[in-house]
């Protein structure tokens, strides 16, 4: 809404926006201070600034990516997490094919480098684009590292302390629970929910 | 585990890997059948197939790209799709520069030939890797053309019919959870869910 000029919004425009309720809207925003008037609405600036200070986006992340393969590549050129407050700080990989090409200002570097670079860089955050079988053993690494933060791209469950936060984006199981959905809905565009009220 | 040459497994070796308990495993499967037999555990082979077949992955999905840039080259080079049942059959986009170029066997089409290469080709997921201010529209194109299901990942809420399935990844939303669950978690390795239960 600030990128295209809007200066104010309602709870009923982040209602249609967000797909909650504007009841759900204002009593969420609430939880966290008051940020709106009743019948102006809040101010698009200052409530995107009070979100980010909630979320912690009011300072820049320093963030290392290993795994420089295709979606290492695509997640080091999406536009997005810079404007978001996260950059890529170093990038690391094992293969010797990778290990010293340059991306950008980076010089890709061998991931036993990952933890004197982690401590010599204060990265906190770390994205696993490598293969599933490598996966635990890099966010061993990270653990160990210091991070405190680890975005899982590969098709394997990892396991972190409960001292390091772990999320994981499983892209294969989007598109397995699309085709699930669709199955669900049934043959030839039936309504949505049907099939739990049905006998 | 097949891969691995595993022939069987205990809802306890699914639970260590799947992150919740051996009852739980039991239970969720139990409604779909009678799969395991107690003190033998289950066929790797014959779970891994009726799991399939629950997801209706027990045959292969026509997915349509939108969107030749860089997550969209990603996308279509992740192997994981592929080995999951999902083929990118037609790739789209609307710059110059990349309409006619070939990706391995397919070339780029317009993406006015959305509609006509969905039926064409029975084309019935899409994915929408476009950025932000054309995802919505983008959208409207596969709903019209008859696609089921729709994975977006363009940094903008789209909205879609009932009757079509959507999913949505948000790669910065990823990072910014993170931040958000390491600003959560304290300073100094504070131990996780330590808030929920302090006064």
């Amino acid at each position: 809404m600030e990128l295209e000029g809007q200066k104010t919004v309602s709870s009923h425009g982040l209602a249609d926006q967000s797909g909650v309720t504007s009841a759900q809207v204002r009593k969420d925003l609430s939880c966290f201070g008051n940020f709106g008037k009743r019948g102006l609405g809040y101010k698009v600036a200052r409530l995107r600034k009070e979100i980010r200070l909630i979320l912690g986006l009011n300072r820049r992340w320093r963030v290392a990516l290993v795994g420089a393969g295709n979606i290492g590549s695509a997640l080091f050129s999406y536009k997005e997490f810079r404007r978001q407050g996260f950059d890529f700080a170093a990038i690391f990989d094992v293969s010797p094919d990778r290990v010293g090409q340059r991306w950008r200002d980076l010089m890709i570097l061998h991931i036993d480098r990952l933890k004197p670079e982690t401590e010599r860089l204060g990265l906190e955050m770390g994205v696993i684009a490598v293969p599933a079988r490598s996966a635990q053993s890099v966010a061993d690494r990270m653990v160990e590292a210091g991070m405190r933060g680890i975005l899982n791209f590969a098709h394997r469950k990892i396991f972190v302390p409960p001292t390091v936060v772990l999320r994981t984006v499983n892209l294969a199981i989007e598109l397995e629970s699309l085709a699930f959905s669709i199955k669900a809905l049934g043959g030839r565009g039936a309504k949505r929910g049907r099939r739990a009220t049905a006998d």
